[in-house]
């Protein structure tokens, strides 16, 4: 049994700490925000504090917050014995100021508040200085998943932004074709099979083999009828991608 | 049983004419192609020609060919009692130039020659001039697909702008994504949890509630790492994407 504090209050923070609460590995002692108003789902379970002074005894800190505060947050962990991870994808690991072992929980994966989610399938990827950190990532990543990797500060920052292109990107493609169905009064979910069939097809075929459409053929008469459905933001993505894509093809 | 004759030889008039060799409730007569040798693989089940002047007779004539093609193609089907009907999603049902009945059956997916898919979940958009030639295309469809839907030229040319963001767009996400891989040597396959989870999450709540991410956070610092790590043309779509999710977000 491993036991953490949790940092922070956002989705990671939340989303984790719900993980644990399923697996009797890992014990949660403590979870700390400054907005503890947020840890409220958590009050019958964990002990809750927002006075970074009174944190408990733990093997593990686990710090969940922003970016920018992760070198703030943790040197106020005052506990020199303890490990101290982030869980950023951005952030290298020497971000940390405790004055303490340090390392990194990396759960690859998109969390929103209202959507459940189970982590068997993300990809856990820790960081340690020590063998014997790493060993007590193990314990804790494989509690909740079954894909650990050892992944470096260097490594993290190139699968960050690759996760950046894929995921928040992407989303924002989806948001965009959401966006033109309602303009238009169409129902959105006629594009789920050709969504779910773009995410099938890059695990059986590169996604450079997979590209169809206009772009690809640079197709000049689909351009124009397109971008007269546009509007004048969604036209400068359009005109950008689509020139990325033929240039992908030698079109440009 | 309906009659048919397939025209083409692409992705569509190979993954259809597929789909119907597996029901009982459409006829292929025939395939032609100028390119015949392209048609192969279906030598031995129905008959082919490379000569449009000896077309067999069918009850519709599904011309699955380029959309710069598609006028041409149709002048020459001289078969005035018969249906012909285009697959383009771009193209309105006049761009046929037959002198007799006609439609459109749009298959709303992604086809590659590679990878192999069934029809059941694709939506089969159908469009006609005449409440019978409906019927027919119903009939058609409904053969292979259980989901259609009756959709105007005018709609469909909106569908199909949309369906290039969700499809060729998101795909070409994944390729850089997968680019970004290659070029730092991470296994791109960590990435189909994260990429899964981005189609889940627009099932269950709008794209635009999905978004995460340091656009949507607006996070400078990590901005200025992503782009040290990526060359010209990924910085650029890079700038132009986050710009966008950040108007969307009141961020710019």
């Amino acid at each position: 049994m491993v036991s953490v504090v949790i940092i922070g209050s956002g989705n990671v923070a939340c989303h984790l700490t719900n993980a644990f609460l399923k697996t009797a590995k890992v014990e949660v002692k403590q979870m700390f925000s400054r907005k503890i108003y947020k840890l409220h789902p958590f009050s019958n379970k964990i002990p809750l504090t927002d006075n970074i002074e009174n944190l408990k005894k733990a093997d593990v800190y686990i710090v969940c917050v922003s970016d920018d505060a992760i070198s703030k947050v943790s040197a106020s962990i005052f506990d020199r014995k303890s490990l101290v991870v982030h869980t950023s994808g951005s952030m290298p690991m020497d971000i940390l100021k405790n004055s303490g072992r340090k390392g990194v929980l990396y759960p690859l994966q998109t969390f929103s508040k209202e959507k459940d989610i189970s982590f068997k399938q993300i990809p856990m990827c820790i960081e340690a200085e020590k063998e014997e950190d790493y060993k007590v990532l193990e314990q804790i990543a494989s509690s909740i998943s079954n894909k650990i990797y050892h992944i470096s500060s260097s490594q993290r920052s190139k699968l960050h932004v690759a996760a950046v292109f894929v995921n928040n990107f992407t989303n924002h493609m989806f948001k965009i074709g959401n966006d033109i169905c309602e303009k238009y009064k169409l129902p959105f979910d006629i594009l789920y099979p050709l969504i779910e069939e773009t995410v099938s097809k890059i695990q059986e075929i590169s996604p450079k083999e997979a590209q169809t459409g206009p772009a690809k053929r640079d197709d000049k008469s689909t351009f124009k009828n397109h971008l007269k459905l546009l509007d004048e933001d969604q036209k400068e993505l359009y005109i950008a991608i689509t020139n990325s894509i033929k240039k992908t093809y030698n079109k440009l």
